[in-house]
């Protein structure tokens, strides 16, 4: 068919492990028909690999903004703000950008769509939300209709490899962390990691694609592992359980949805129970298809930068988001009047008294720690979120029907 | 966006488990913004179900063809040859189609591709391998590019249902057999299924998408499940393996490949060694991006419906395979010349003088039956294919490294 492809060439923002990963990716992809002909770095100065062109190199953006040769950006810098900047001001000029950079996505995704419809021009992040497995061309293409159920994964490499090595190998919470960082896997701020931060702003950009509805990632209950104890490690492997960072988007009957980002007692019987180490996996239901399970690398440099090239060679024959569900007649509204069940393990904490629970379920007092298994509404624990930062305090999400495959 | 999108008419052609599907399917679907027009059917005397407008039935093609209202045709029959008539017919017309007939496809796609080039249509067909299973659309967009070496998985969901009965529940093969057809699983002609051809056929089509190349079904060694014995499994038990019905595609250094489908030993450690009952499992392995798993229902009225469905609406946005890898400027050749480990049980047939081992590495003889574990070029498997056909033997290949992921 199209065997005259045009030869793509790039512009690159950022040359840290993602953007030498691309740089490589690109070199080993003898099909690809891209090149990258200018790298914007913040440090020209920094030494670079030596088998990479030195006169590529600028710490001007301008240099490549208003390079007329340029097709393409790639957009593989660290911090969310000055990503934005270079984004809108490359899709103003009417260039389309690839970008991974989910934190900018998450914080921006409307303005950066109107932008793209303004300017007749496209932006494509599939490496922005778990790395290597292809879950927003997927929402967006394959399960365009109104039958999607729910979104849940293991979103995030980085906690994901630290709670595997806490679960299976017995490490403490410290060491699995600093190793998780040897190894490349956290962002550089662990906290986005740990904290599930990471896991958010991934939802927030793939409920977009999933029900056509942007949440605010303000808006949204997130709630990490950095307080997970010994404790709860030992109380869910008692229940024959692991605990896992798993972040949804789940429709509530017709015409809601809720969404959060929580630790969840995962049972044995559910996909995402044997997603270990820094892989991630997705698990989409619909009400046809029953539920699908996608599983792959989340994390690293080469996984995310082959999804990057799919995003790159995506724009060979001109690909571009539709957006398609956010033109649905009617779309599900965002809603926290849902009630979970949750384990509240606790020491110095009045957590009977902070937290209004519908119904208790188990409450277990000892010397060493204390535990409530109770219903609450997720819009009260979006109300003491402050409360639940106490270092003494640890939740987790118990999903009512521990039997069932998801 | 596109919030103003057309209502497609669709002309169906079959309305048996899958046509009845699909009909269903749209009638949940509120987004889906297509109707089904008319129902092409064989024998219009048929009782059908009594909340189909009896109008819509027709048992001349020409109704269906003919009907300048109809803007899309999905051809659900189930007999490949009369499929071919309708697909080509209507794609000779410009119309485009949605079909799910994998043994029509992997017949005929060359011609079906330049059918579509010439008369500028579409054929889409992701229903045809693995059901619910995106497998088509995203070897064809989102594996774009030449790091991929090896797609791998059980494609057919009523052997794989069979051989679970077997290994997981203790039943013996006759009964899961009956069990599979009851639950409607097997294709009307079980050897389909457990032949191998079924996956045969998947895996030809898959191949188009994964390597650009077409290879003709019978130039490939396909062998299936039907000679399994309880010695068979006996043996796989005390491996600590199961045997699933597995088809392959795998790249040969730069610029070689082969393929066959075969019953393999799959050990704990490997993705699909959980794909159990009717479901189906796909491994997508890149040099980038290590592999990626797709898991999900391969078979049953709903889970195919769900995947017709995302090709009717793939064709709201004209979407259209590519075909971008058979423009490639170096496509890998289709090889045999290769090795590969197995085993083969036997009883009467004389398989060291008939089989050409080039190692033997275990040779068991008992009253009850011999087995030999050796390697073999898969040509000589392909040379001595009629042999292999005798009752008293059953082959299955056994990766060379068990300990592997994949």
């Amino acid at each position: 068919m199209d065997s005259q492809r045009s030869k793509i060439k790039i512009g690159l923002f950022g040359f840290g492990t993602v953007g030498k990963g691309i740089y490589e990716v690109l070199r080993k992809s003898k099909n690809a028909h891209a090149e990258i002909v200018g790298i914007c770095v913040r440090d020209i100065s920094k030494p670079r690999p030596g088998d990479v062109d030195k006169a590529l190199f600028t710490d001007r953006p301008a240099d490549i903004l208003e390079n007329p040769e340029i097709d393409l950006i790639v957009e593989v810098i660290d911090k969310a703000e000055p990503a934005f900047g270079i984004v809108k001001a490359a899709l103003e000029r009417g260039i389309p950008v690839v970008s991974g950079n989910k934190a900018m996505l998450a914080a921006h995704l409307p303005e950066l769509i109107e932008l793209q419809r303004r300017h007749d021009t496209a932006l494509l992040y599939d490496a922005s939300s778990c790395g290597s497995i292809p879950v927003i061309r997927n929402l967006e293409e394959y399960y365009d209709n109104d039958l999607l159920l729910e979104v849940k994964g293991i979103l995030n490499g980085s906690s994901n490899f630290i709670l595997s090595r806490v679960f299976d190998h017995g490490e403490n919470y410290a060491d699995a962390l600093r190793r998780a960082q040897e190894l490349g896997f956290a962002e550089s701020d662990p906290s986005f990691d740990i904290e599930g931060y990471d896991s958010l702003f991934k939802l927030v950009i793939i409920t977009v694609h999933a029900l056509g509805v942007y949440v605010s990632p303000k808006d949204v209950f997130t709630y990490g592992i950095s307080h997970i104890h010994d404790s709860d490690i030992r109380y869910a492997r008692e229940k024959r359980v692991k605990i896992k960072l798993v972040a949804q988007v789940v429709k509530i009957g017709e015409d809601r949805f809720t969404m959060f980002v929580m630790p969840e007692f995962v049972g044995p019987s559910k996909y995402i129970y044997s997603v270990d180490d820094e892989y991630n996996g997705v698990v989409i239901r619909g009400e046809c298809y029953d539920r699908q399970f996608m599983f792959g690398k989340g994390a690293g440099s080469l996984p995310t930068a082959s999804s990057l090239l799919s995003d790159i060679m995506a724009r060979q024959h001109n690909y571009r988001y539709g957006y398609k569900k956010m033109a649905y007649l009617t779309l599900p509204e965002y809603t926290t009047d849902v009630t979970l069940r949750v384990y509240v393990r606790y020491t110095t904490t009045n957590v009977p008294h902070v937290l209004r629970f519908s119904h208790i379920y188990e409450q277990f007092v000892s010397d060493e720690s204390n535990y409530i298994i109770g219903d609450i509404k997720l819009s009260e624990l979006i109300a003491k979120r402050p409360a639940l930062d106490a270092p003494d305090l640890f939740l987790a999400n118990i999903p009512l029907f521990f039997a069932d495959k998801d």
